[in-house]
């Protein structure tokens, strides 16, 4: 069947999408969600099917094509396209398997996974997976092997190097930038640790929006290849490596229900460790009331699922268990965030964020067979090797070595929230924090975001600054200032 | 926040949902499938956010809207609409709590029911709704209030009569067309008995299909208590009256899995006999290799429930397990089945479907309280007074009332299959002679179909018809045929 293109004219990442008109849908005995092989000369592709039973968009002899199959068939509006009926994928009848509750095999994943990558499952048909995932946990097998298969169907780093070192932090605990402090400090030591990080989806502030504060982030395999053999170390963004992109696509059916299946989050995090061509890794898990992991029995039942996991993959896995009930560092946002590791790798900073990223390069310089590796990663950070380091890393990434703390601007609009009694910090809700900073432009305007003026058990008297708002325009401050009003950000009793 | 219009020319039934730039996303700080009010006036309406990344398209200060969105704010292209920030529904953390197993309330069901009659649930959210209901079964006061929500959330007929008669198969049967037997007998008896039907959606006729050769199925509720109060009975289509509409929104992410979960199959088949105002209920479950049930444990299993949730909805249901091995009558699509029918009322036509459609007729009566109702369904089928019913119906309905079978026009093509040996016919498959009559083009059009030369069991020699395919034209004959030469439709032995 030959039909006429309609450019539709918007985009949906994740899936290919073609709308047909009820009278063609009849015609072929297809129903939405069926597939079709949409075919212009010499390329095709599947997409799934939408039916239009509308007046007016796309009408009987027409086919609507979304953006991603308009660009990979490079057709466009008027275009004469040929139509045939594709079976539904095989990985359809996996997906049911594991809703009613069997285990799946290596194949079966594969296919499953493979069918993410190629866009031909629908939300819907993803949304069953990650749903049978919650309910019916993946075994450590079934992670195991729907790890591997996720790296199979992306792109790879690779060092040949014995020891690949690589840490990762689980959730969203405001500030936390340790990474940029631990990956100097190892690379000064000698180590490779190329770490690819995200954006921030829902947090103030990812690794790789407050190392833009510094340097660019975003490169090619061949040219972050190139920075971690001169430097031993990077600071990137994963997102243009489609490292483990099939994670991405169950992400995105995740978020409506803020679901996070335990199997899909280990396999979503060893995928880009695996793919990143780590041999050895630490993971934080910072537990806290507010943090994303709330009680310390979740935390031990998942570190024994990464140790497991990890070992069948072939990687050495460290995790630690650390205080998650308030930020680390004082700024949250990425300018905050930057000047607070530069001031760590100067010898001053906040006290928690160095204590932590000290102890962190530490284990991850023992993992590697250094002895009293924690003793070397202190002597490494106070004697200023981190910090040329750093400076060497953010040259090959093409930034400002030589920038200075104050140089690093902040917003314009600033509000100082005070506490109206006197006391003791009892309380500091992360997530309200995150949000006030968030409001206030963070992490797309980087100037904008919240310092910490206090912490845990700090005596207060009333009329002392809790926390401070920066902000790039006066309409973003006051967002962020209803949130302050309207609940209790900081306990002080 | 004020907005561009654009009208995104394509329609998704049961959401709202409005296309917003990355851009006014950020500053919005939400994310895709978020909740925004878009209000133009006086009038405004929840809709759900989809986020585009697209070079063209939806640009920054514009907001592009799916046509049931535009129809409800009656707004078009350019004008501009006022955004503001909604709370996702209550609901989804109902949704969430079904998904960790927990029981739900009659409130949290409410809510639930009330946001997908109100399209504020996407598609994947209600998916993980399914998908939980799936594999943590509701329970029978679950399922007994989501049948009372859906009820309530939607249109109702109402007779004011002790006895409100009503049937249901259960699952597709190809043929199968007691109903129209049914209650021109139950009606010529005195009851009153109001049947809406589906259109077929996956099999070759739904009764609406096949009643529409003789009449029209489409009417508003007053119309319907017309014709129901001149005649006791009609065969019309439920679609138009929007009886438990709830159920259409859940349909739709059922099928890409082909998935139906117990609780939900009962609650959608109670609700609209509920909201039809049906007191007695008939309910057949037809067991066979390819038929819906396929073994008798489940289908016993389903009575139990069927009978308790419909006495807690107040309602008498009986429930009876029939052969499902085989089409019943000898039609299969609109106007075979037409034929099938009329020559049952006439006093002829095929054996199975009188004798089925008497049983269950005489049940019902006994169900209304009358004494030897199998032999009263006999007598009133017998002495043409169910005929003479069906007439008054049919010219209620605007119909044609003295229509004979041989001007029911069948498909000008046809091709008869034969036996290649000689022997007993031992099984025939459903599925296959459904998929084949689908594509010879019935439902749609309404003369294709398929005519089953033979029944289970019938001795047959090499070269003996077994079925007749009809179509409209002769290509779809010959896509028909295609099944027919590659698959074993009917073993002989």
């Amino acid at each position: 069947m030959r039909l006429k293109v309609k450019d539709v004219d918007i985009s949906v990442p994740g899936m290919y999408i073609a709308v047909l008109h009820m009278e063609e849908a009849e015609h072929l005995d297809i129903f939405a969600s069926d597939r079709i092989r949409i075919s212009k000369g010499k390329k095709s592709i599947v997409a799934i099917v939408d039916i239009s039973e509308s007046r007016k968009g796309i009408g009987p002899g027409e086919i609507g094509l979304f953006e991603e199959v308009l660009d990979y068939l490079d057709v466009k509006n008027g275009d004469s396209v040929n139509i045939e009926v594709e079976r539904k994928p095989e990985s359809i009848a996996h997906i049911k398997k594991k809703l009613k509750g069997m285990e799946l095999n290596k194949h079966e994943l594969d296919e499953i996974v493979r069918d993410i990558v190629a866009n031909r499952l629908s939300d819907i048909e993803r949304t069953y997976f990650v749903s049978a995932c919650y309910i019916h946990e993946l075994s450590l097998q079934e992670t195991v092997n729907l790890t591997n298969s996720v790296v199979e169907h992306g792109g790879k780093l690779d060092f040949k190097k014995k020891y690949v070192l690589d840490k990762h932090c689980l959730g969203g605990l405001p500030g936390n930038r340790t990474t940029m402090v631990i990956i100097p400090i190892v690379a000064a030591a000698g180590y490779t640790i190329a770490k690819t990080s995200s954006r921030s989806i829902t947090s103030p502030s990812g690794t790789s929006d407050t190392m833009e504060v510094l340097a660019k982030v975003e490169f090619s395999i061949k040219k972050i290849k190139e920075i971690v053999k001169k430097t031993n170390g990077c600071m990137v963004w994963g997102g243009t490596l489609d490292l483990a992109s099939a994670d991405d696509r169950l992400i995105r059916v995740e978020k409506p229900l803020s679901i996070d299946p335990e199997g899909i989050m280990v396999t979503s995090i060893l995928s880009k460790k695996k793919a990143d061509g780590a041999t050895h890794v630490l993971i934080d898990i910072p537990v806290g009331k507010s943090a994303k992991i709330q009680n310390e029995k979740r935390a031990l039942r998942l570190k024994k699922k990464f140790i497991e996991v990890g070992k069948r993959l072939g990687m050495k896995i460290k995790v630690i268990v650390t205080d998650g009930n308030q930020p680390i560092g004082r700024g949250i946002g990425p300018a905050l965030e930057a000047r607070d590791v530069l001031a760590v790798l100067q010898g001053g900073g906040p006290e928690d964020l160095k204590e932590k990223s000290v102890y962190m390069a530490g284990l991850l310089l023992e993992m590697a067979g250094v002895k009293e590796g924690l003793k070397k990663a202190r002597e490494i950070l106070e004697s200023g090797e981190a910090y040329k380091k750093m400076k060497e890393i953010i040259k090959a990434q093409e930034g400002r070595p030589e920038i200075k703390i104050e140089d690093i601007k902040l917003g314009k609009y600033k509000h100082e929230v005070v506490t109206k009694k006197s006391g003791k910090v009892k309380h500091i809700d992360n997530e309200l924090i995150a949000k006030i900073a968030r409001v206030a432009g963070a992490p797309q305007d980087k100037m904008s975001g919240v310092y910490m003026n206090v912490r845990l058990k700090d005596k207060v008297k009333r009329g002392d600054v809790l926390y401070t708002i920066y902000a790039k325009s006066k309409r973003k401050l006051e967002f962020a200032q209803d949130i302050v009003s309207s609940s209790g950000v900081i306990e002080v009793k």
